[in-house]
């Protein structure tokens, strides 16, 4: 393990985190608020501990990154990347202590969307701008982590997806992130612009159409309103805003061959139909559970319905309606669909539907295997046949998902939590998603949970936002042997 | 298929089954209650029924039999000696539907002990006996198929447990199952009377003394008091319900291993290992948690906590405290326990021990190989490398278990049930238990699920005891062709 290299690498992470603070200085400069002293002492912090690491820990040059060294370079640099992006809120005066400020930086960058303010608009203009920013950010840590460094590292079974964007340098992780990482940026920011036209479009403000679409993106779900996007009881923005959450639903990889003139791609590619299709098969299920019993016209029913089920499966996180109100059904569903998550390669967390496809095509060929005890079936997603070390790490990254869902909730409901808070507060940052239900619900925030359970559930969104492998990978011992 | 052959056996099981209502009759008889009308009657549909299928299907020599056949043959036998064992029920007075009894009679024969019986002291000491010797008679069943016929059938996994009983003819299927079982159901039976020895030595009366040992084996967990065993508010019986049910809990051939002089057949078994130490560590953390909070003294949270563990783990089902008034974080772990279950080869549900070692391995083996990728690491248990195939199909068991709890849970709740009430009643019918949380908790009943409810909750039990495959099967297109 070369440290120093590693190091290094962060120590340039944490530079880019500096000069990024510029932008949130400037809306502070522009609203004259009380976000500019803390965000430029949090710069000067920030590029002062950057260019630090980066001078005393040289550059090497290095050919190959090992599978260690880019787990290692994933898990510091996006905990380091928390840390002092934390600072903004830390020396602001919304936040009482440095665990709060944490919660709500890592909360950003892993794009999960949990939040521990109770006042969201008395904050300042800049900061909470900083809070959308971050989640910008996070997606596009996201998608080289997924779409780059993931499959090469053959965590949980991501070598499956291969993207398929030029760069024809297999072997080589360097040249290759770099230039399907630019690529992809480029989707990124594109949808993000084009969502920001649509919400100018609507009427809404600059400032908000920037927030709201740096949110919406990498399914993070940060608003500048305590009331979530249901502030602006817009059917206009709903459909926006649900259609953009569906799109960061989707793997980027699809949008670049979309752009590239391939219509079709979408169509077909086997986990974007299996996610569409559940998606809308949710919405179906949920429409009609909620119609009669919580709102009165099928319209409504389905308008607060899809909005819910779309932002909870993307694990963006918004909220148009208090859904705890809910039937018990749709409670369900929605949980379910915390552990779901999105597609792989896209900017959403949970379980990835890829992965749960491929369990339930596995569950079928055992049944099948009984039947025919003789007969080799192998296991394919669209038409072919998934490879055994592929399918083994899957399964192996479903058994850590629940294992580590089942530990971190014994230790959240020890904390004196009740038992369903317990249990949505370790599913909504496991995956990612933000709110979750009881004490944490939709128009609740994190602040209730005592002291140890915020580290906790840090810890948390973190596991989920690296794939779990990446950061337990750490506590295995034989990670640092020789 | 042969059906003609199938038919036959399951009306020699009818058959059986009628034969056993002379015990019930017996203490109808004794106590002069209002049971022996409906008994007698039910004794007659069941003596004729059994026999006229046997005579209809006339018995075939057959040589050998299929997967299919002998999955056919568990599947609608467990069903049908369900359907017979509910007539005494129906025809009772206590009952008013005859789902309810239908109900009552396949939690007793599947050992689950959900009940829906709202006073049970009510009820005629004939009828109660018979709803705790069906539970006995079924245990007897899951001996025969946990041990002789799943391994053969090479259900979720269960291939990796061989009985180490005598009968070297491991190809042909019949003469194995009955020296098997055999020998396996003498060991139940004298563990049974040691368990009615020792609850008489404690000043149970006879009657009750049976009943109870006859629900503790199997670990049923239907009790003759509707405070169950809080009735007896003893240390001594609680200690005993302990001691008998994490015997229940093990592999009855260790029992027998130890019978034959091996005393360290218990201590060799790595399975047994995991079992009595998980046992032990979520006893000292429940006692710790709801010590304080819950009782003033170490030795009542101890008494209390020891004994819902392993009622809860070991499936059975039995109460000495409302559990619902613990920290969330006792519930959540018995919620766990609920999944967990006991050991393969006992009376006990749930997924087994066994498996979720196996998959916990599963996972570890996954992280070690991203940190040497190329090292091949097999999965070990007690020493031996276990066969690709075994692993794979008890991970398909547990995904199978995980899928169908969900989509039950789903079921429930789009009736009405409230979320927590949804969760615990399917948790603990398909993993056999009993009582569970929220309106089904241990100090409720099941009287209060809907209709369709009661049907989804019937399948459930029968879905778990016969170890999901043998029932799922049956809606495979595949398992009908050819």
């Amino acid at each position: 393990m070369r440290w120093s290299f590693i190091l290094n690498i962060i120590g340039m992470l944490i530079l880019f985190l500096g000069m990024c603070m510029l932008f949130p200085l400037f809306f502070g400069l522009y609203y004259r608020d009380q976000s500019v002293i803390p965000l430029a002492q949090s710069m000067g912090i920030t590029l002062a501990s950057g260019a630090s690491l980066m001078v005393v820990f040289r550059r090497e040059k290095v050919e190959h990154i090992s599978h260690r060294e880019g787990m290692a370079i994933v898990a510091v640099g996006w905990t380091a990347i928390g840390f002092f992006g934390a600072f903004p809120f830390y020396l602001g005066s919304e936040f009482s202590t440095f665990v709060d400020a944490f919660f709500e930086s890592v909360s950003g960058f892993t794009t999960t969307g949990s939040s521990i303010l109770t006042n969201i608009e008395a904050v300042s203009k800049g900061l909470l701008f900083w809070r959308s920013f971050i989640q910008w950010l996070g997606g596009m840590g996201i998608i080289v982590l997924s779409v780059a460094i993931l499959p090469f590292l053959g965590v949980g079974g991501m070598q499956l997806y291969k993207a398929e964007v030029p760069s024809p340098v297999p072997d080589k992780l360097k040249p290759r992130i770099r230039d399907t990482a630019k690529i992809l940026w480029k989707v990124y920011a594109l949808i993000s612009l084009v969502q920001v036209l649509f919400l100018l479009l609507g009427g809404m403000d600059l400032y908000d159409a920037l927030c709201h679409a740096f949110t919406t993106m990498p399914t993070g779900g940060f608003s500048t309103k305590n009331a979530s996007i249901a502030h602006f009881d817009s059917v206009y923005f709903d459909t926006v805003v649900i259609v953009f959450m569906l799109l960061a639903g989707i793997n980027f990889s699809l949008h670049y061959q979309f752009l590239r003139g391939k219509p079709l791609a979408f169509w077909r590619d086997s986990e974007c139909r299996f996610f569409l299709g559940t998606v809308l098969l949710l919405i179906v299920v949920v429409t009609f559970n909620i119609y009669g019993t919580v709102y009165e016209t099928v319209g409504r029913a389905f308008r607060y319905g899809a909005f819910q089920v779309v932002s909870i499966v993307t694990t963006t996180g918004y909220a148009t309606a208090d859904y705890e109100r809910w039937p018990a059904m749709s409670q369900f569903i929605l949980l379910l669909c915390m552990f779901l998550g999105a597609s792989a390669g896209s900017t959403g967390g949970g379980m990835k539907c890829l992965r749960v496809m491929l369990y339930l095509k596995y569950c079928y060929k055992e049944l099948f295997s009984l039947v025919h005890p003789r007969a080799v079936k192998r296991i394919k997603i669209g038409g072919r046949a998934v490879p055994e070390d592929v399918v083994r790490s899957v399964l192996g990254f479903m058994g850590l998902y629940v294992g580590l869902f089942v530990f971190s909730t014994v230790l959240i409901a020890g904390m004196g939590v009740d038992l369903v808070t317990s249990i949505a507060s370790v599913a909504a940052t496991i995956g990612n998603i933000g709110p979750g239900l009881g004490m944490v619900g939709p128009t609740d925030n994190f602040a209730q949970i005592p002291y140890l359970g915020k580290w906790v559930l840090i810890w948390c969104m973190l596991l989920g936002r690296l794939e779990i492998y990446t950061v337990i990978i750490l506590l295995v011992p034989e990670f640092w042997r020789k």
